[in-house]
């Protein structure tokens, strides 16, 4: 089966032969859309008839306001960037350095936008705890002029160590030189863990955020850009398009950053989650270790099976998952797990638990 | 008022104050979203929670489709590049451009892209009628290696005559040069018009078409480009972000392209009111002349008042319509207006013809 680069592609063998494949390869909040966006679906619907404001003001009120109420931060609207998915943001973001270091296994599209838009990529490859090397990665540094990592970090989970990374964002903004911060997971860390506490002090500092993976709407596309370089900010706004983000994309966003419930309840759902997945993961005969981790995914490592061999037959199983090996520092001893509600998650252990290797 | 740089910005003045505003700006299909969008809206949002088919199959299919029933061209897959809205995909023509000519006036984003993207920007000015000078287009072409021409053209409503616009285009082909016609309006022209007749013959040609207008939805952020350049198109694709269309952009084009009694009845409506509307503008008393037009809008030369007065009193009068000073070529005794339904554009007419100048 030809899977997509970014995972599981469960429109060739799933969708589109109208066979249900139960998708445990992305890493999406398994509640699904907001009930806030749901319940305004038809007057949203209704307001495409018009262009959206080419200056998004209520959206870019709605994000200020998230970030306020679940982060105390005060953010000003220069100093946002929206984008049609993270992805655009990551584009822009990663266009603007010339030699970048990426610190791997990571998500991939930072190396392929590295390749596309820089001039040298350099890896700083995490430790054998696959935990954040801070000595490395200030070492690598010097060679580059602008890095990125996540927060957490896909396809581990690992999280940054603010106190550590200080002394990172420090040199960078000595030197002129940026970090990027992919927070696209980083709600699901529970309490307030985000970078965006030091986003005023650090202008070196550009985080990238996303509606897709917490409020569960991969299909909405909708991410945005955090920095207090204002000047660097209004460039790369002048950049792109008008109306990147559409009328759907726009109001999404809005409702599920208001959604207190919704907020309420995935925290609530992976505190609890994740502790029971990752146990149940850990007796399975054919896992050596379960990753520690601080998010939806979990990354464990295989014995006696390939992640190609688990991979199939957990399609014939009907469930999707993630072969790592195309991870940079990963192989096909690798495979990493989304974490779904409990019923899922407990017909995927036992159909998983069932499959003779 | 400040007004984007794209014609009336009914949120600053209007919207975002609860003023209702009839944009008579905007070039849009007054008969609004297609009910065979609205009627699966619901199933369309649920499938949101996935991302969409990163290969957009299906989208592709009913491109296809479309363009076989209403213009007996059968397109392939490999000869579509989809985009976040037309904008994305005239960004990807022009960047591919070194030196550029464009035919003005025009709209404003063509010159914006190639001072953006072009070494150089030459322009052909339409002649004294306001139609195509295709002998001045071929000589400016001479200094160019690729040109960018609307068909129709907006803001005037001429249209390329194809007989006498092939000269240009062999002349493209045989020297390896790039023509891209913009037809955002194309559907709007009435019996098949477009110039997707000649993309077999000539793989120097690059088609941009758009939901935004014919189907009237720019909230949704759909177009694409077509071209047999295969080559091109691939290299293309691949400089695009993954999931460039969301989910809804993808369905509102699906659905759209399969309305026939939206199209149909669009098609009446346009015959009919083009030329009561153009008539009534005629007689007004400051209305110097009302240019040939094959579509939805309607450029107008005024006299006794300048574009920026009439802005002004329409806008007292509840209207937003187009100042034209800013299109290249015009200046500020030059207006466009939109076409809209029998009602609306009866009570515009009164009002306007109220006016005290």
């Amino acid at each position: 089966m030809k899977i997509s680069k970014h995972g599981g592609d469960i429109y060739t063998e799933g969708l589109l032969k109208e066979r249900a494949l139960i998708d445990y390869s992305s890493n999406i909040n398994p509640f699904g859309i907001p009930e806030s966006f749901k319940n305004n679906i038809n007057d949203i619907l209704n307001l495409t008839v018009r262009y959206p404001d080419y200056k998004y003001r209520k959206l870019k009120q709605s994000i200020i306001d998230y970030h306020f109420k679940y982060e105390k931060v005060t953010l000003e609207e220069d100093e946002l960037l929206l984008g049609n998915g993270a992805s655009e943001v990551l584009e822009i973001f990663i266009r603007s350095i010339n030699k970048l270091l990426i610190v791997v296994p990571s998500f991939i599209e930072y190396e392929e936008l590295g390749h596309k838009w820089c001039q040298s990529v350099e890896y700083s490859f995490l430790n054998d705890n696959f935990e954040y090397g801070y000595d490395d990665i200030l070492e690598k540094f010097k060679n580059c002029n602008g890095m990125i990592l996540g927060n957490p970090n896909n396809p581990v989970g690992n999280r940054i160590d603010i106190d550590r990374f200080k002394e990172i964002l420090d040199y960078a903004e000595a030197n002129n030189k940026s970090v990027i911060v992919d927070e696209a997971f980083v709600e699901f860390m529970g309490e307030n863990k985000s970078l965006t506490k030091l986003i005023k002090t650090y202008k070196s500092l550009f985080i990238v955020r996303a509606i897709t993976k917490f409020f569960g709407m991969p299909g909405v596309r909708f991410g945005y850009g955090i920095s207090s370089n204002k000047n660097m900010i209004k460039l790369m706004c002048e950049s792109q398009n008008p109306w990147n983000v559409n009328t759907f994309g726009e109001h999404a966003a809005i409702c599920s950053f208001n959604d207190e419930k919704y907020i309420a309840k995935t925290k609530k759902w992976i505190n609890e989650e994740l502790i029971f997945f990752k146990d149940k993961l850990s007796t399975l005969s054919f896992v050596e270790e379960v990753y520690e981790t601080n998010c939806n995914f979990i990354l464990v490592k295989l014995k006696g099976v390939t992640g190609t061999d688990l991979y199939e037959e957990c399609l014939k199983q009907g469930y999707v998952i993630r072969k790592a090996s195309n991870f940079r520092g990963l192989d096909d001893t690798y495979v990493r797990f989304a974490i779904k509600d409990r019923r899922n998650n407990e017909l995927f252990l036992k159909a998983i638990n069932n499959i003779k290797l």
